[in-house]
């Protein structure tokens, strides 16, 4: 597990006077970086080198987020299985749990356009991150 | 159901090529105009009298989406319950499936910050959009 | 000249109830389409063979955009350069002009990381939408 | 003069491989909570009491970004006029600047639609930031 902090934007907050909605998986991205760069150490995101592809993603919306307050962000590592894993994360504030996600990634050729197996020692560095 | 028809944006493709799984929620949102309407027909949007909170959101990438073709958004009622309502959504690109969602929103007050139950008329607004 | 039609969505909304000044530039992205699709007709969009990057743009916010009512993208071409040219575009939402602004495109070869001339037949179909 | 630093989303990345050129704007925004909170310390952000809006933007593109490295926004103030006043930013990325953009914020009544002089006090606040 680890944390980010992230300070909220103006344009980040709807007419409702709070974070919309839409917002925090793209908060959750950021928190994700460390987790690319363990398949995409170079970085540069090519999509002939690239090997992972997100298949599902889920969020409650478990209280509000506010402009005022930075929130953290925390990213966990539930499973690891052969060819894909699930990342935790939650948003707090204010030590409040706001919104709590899960997203599935698959460890994925984007030339053949098939999954394929996780290497050995990629699960090993997602593991340093892993929770049960 | 009904549908919208989507045009991509260049930025909204990412470096692998295809539109980024940020994005699709972004179209969804979209797409449930006509829902926030039947809420707020004035179409103000303000704290003091919007009726709606997303507390769930759920996304299955089922395919690839690209730059290239429009995308059609279909839109459907799958629950109506006394204090909230599933909107179930689809995202079509070339008449292959891609990206579908649930997102359940709840009835609120937002000054007294409490569920509240659906009036009556604005369920058989939503069961028009209905299908079981 | 030619113009397209945005409904704007409930999250590009901000605290203030307008439509948050980072949202018409992504809205003029959208309206440059027919552009982009000149330079690269196969809309695959890849460094390798796309020709134009961004080097300017500018932006007057007139007016005020809501969400309650579409707005009107006008795009046209105000200056074909040798190696570059000029997108002004305009954003108006009940007969009210709201924003404007130009873009600078240069032809550029991002293999080299040099600007390149425009091809005579690419100038032609710039044309059609040229206005002095 | 002061600066903060942006680390580069996944998606923030488009199809050429650099970040778009919507994306810097948002960064800049988020510098600027500094001077937002000048003129609302409440943080409240509520369209009876803030008293900000964004005119003019313009942005010069000097360099691509990559989502490799850290960015460093730098914020100054280059105008504090009666009833608006210029904020300039500039982006780097590995001791290179990028972007750079002038925002022209006008002190205004969003009840009466007006714009209004700046208080002394606050002209004092923005000083700190201040660069001829």
């Amino acid at each position: 597990m680890y944390t980010i902090t992230i300070t909220p934007r103006f344009g980040e907050v709807d007419s409702l006077g709070h974070i919309n909605n839409n917002i925090p998986s793209t908060w959750f991205e950021l928190a994700r970086n460390p987790i690319i760069d363990i398949f995409d150490p170079s970085k540069e995101l090519k999509r002939e080198s690239f090997t992972l592809i997100l298949v599902h993603a889920d969020y409650d919306y478990v209280g509000q987020l506010y402009y005022k307050y930075d929130v953290e962000i925390k990213t966990h590592i539930t499973r690891i299985g052969t060819k894909s894993f699930t990342v935790y994360q939650e948003a707090w504030q204010q030590e409040k749990l706001c919104v709590k996600g899960s997203i599935v990634l698959v460890h994925y050729n984007f030339n053949t356009e098939e999954s394929i197996p996780i290497p050995e020692d990629k699960k090993e560095l997602l593991h340093r991150h892993f929770v049960s």
